[in-house]
């Protein structure tokens, strides 16, 4: 995310699956890592037993950036209203909604995590549902000031958090909370 | 600032000076400060010379929460478009726009930092005219939801920055960052 909130900038496509000057929020995995950056994401990688992700993100990132290959050694779970005609190795799609997903992906991860991968309308649509424990945030160092933002329209309650640890890095302060109060949730 | 990007809820009054619910913005100050969030005040405090605010966040905060008294040790500057009949001591009502607050606050800083306070509209003011050195956000345990956002409507240029430092704390994540590019600002 950038300082402003932005996860992708405007005009994402294929080609340019982070938006126009979006390619610059992963600089922290591709161009300045840092042993912290990559063990980062190497916990991600070992705690997690199943991934949950929208449509749209699959859409973006299946050609160009994943070559119709998965690139997680666990269960990938795609969100959408109606299954493929042909489905990419690695993915299931989910019809029936978050709910559903959760369901599958919880059974896949064999007692591992579930990692809710995004994009912005799938995080905001779990965190309505009230159904995250935890929020890893990774901001990078700019303004976008256009794009796509991760927190927009996830219902009118607020949301107490807890800061269970900071990772920061020249390309990334990696914050992670525990999200506190869920106790209203919105139905899905 | 909230996780979400919000420095006020809803409903921003002189009695509810941080809008609905964003008062725990502020916990890291009043309820659960420790003494890292004590030395970023007092940091703060030491080297600025002059302080500048917008007009709203003078008239929210001088009756309930400063008590018609300067809470700085050092002049203040008030953005308005027409100075009041009676003026508060320590504060002075600056028209004609950021360029000339600036210049003010800088000739009685006598060297040291002029802190641009805020609120949002202000703050946003300065980015768009690449007045800013520098940005420290001080990012609360909470989602928002709602209220004001603190980047919006900067302008549509993407702004660079360089992580100087990170002060982490239950009630706050302090991240300090220098202002890379503002190669071309947009006109005041």
């Amino acid at each position: 995310m950038s300082v402003d909130g932005f996860i992708a900038g405007p005009a994402v496509t294929p080609d340019q699956p982070l938006g126009q000057g979006g390619e610059r929020l992963h600089d922290w995995l591709f161009v300045n890592t840092t042993t912290d950056d990559r063990r980062v994401v190497a916990e991600l990688l070992e705690t997690s037993g199943a991934v949950i992700l929208g449509s749209w993100t699959y859409a973006v990132a299946i050609e160009t950036v994943w070559e119709y290959s998965s690139p997680f050694l666990f269960p990938a779970f795609v969100l959408c209203r109606e299954g493929p005609v042909v489905e990419t190795e690695g993915f299931t799609f989910v019809t029936g909604g978050i709910g559903n997903a959760l369901a599958e992906a919880r059974n896949a991860a064999m007692g591992k995590n579930v990692w809710v991968m995004g994009g912005a309308h799938t995080t905001q649509q779990f965190l309505r549902a009230g159904l995250l424990d935890e929020l890893h945030i990774h901001i990078a160092p700019l303004l976008l000031a256009r794009g796509t933002r991760l927190f927009e329209d996830f219902g009118r309650n607020q949301i107490d958090l807890r800061k269970l640890k900071v990772v920061t890095t020249p390309g990334a302060t990696h914050v992670y909370y525990e999200v506190i109060n869920q106790s209203n949730p919105e139905p899905m």
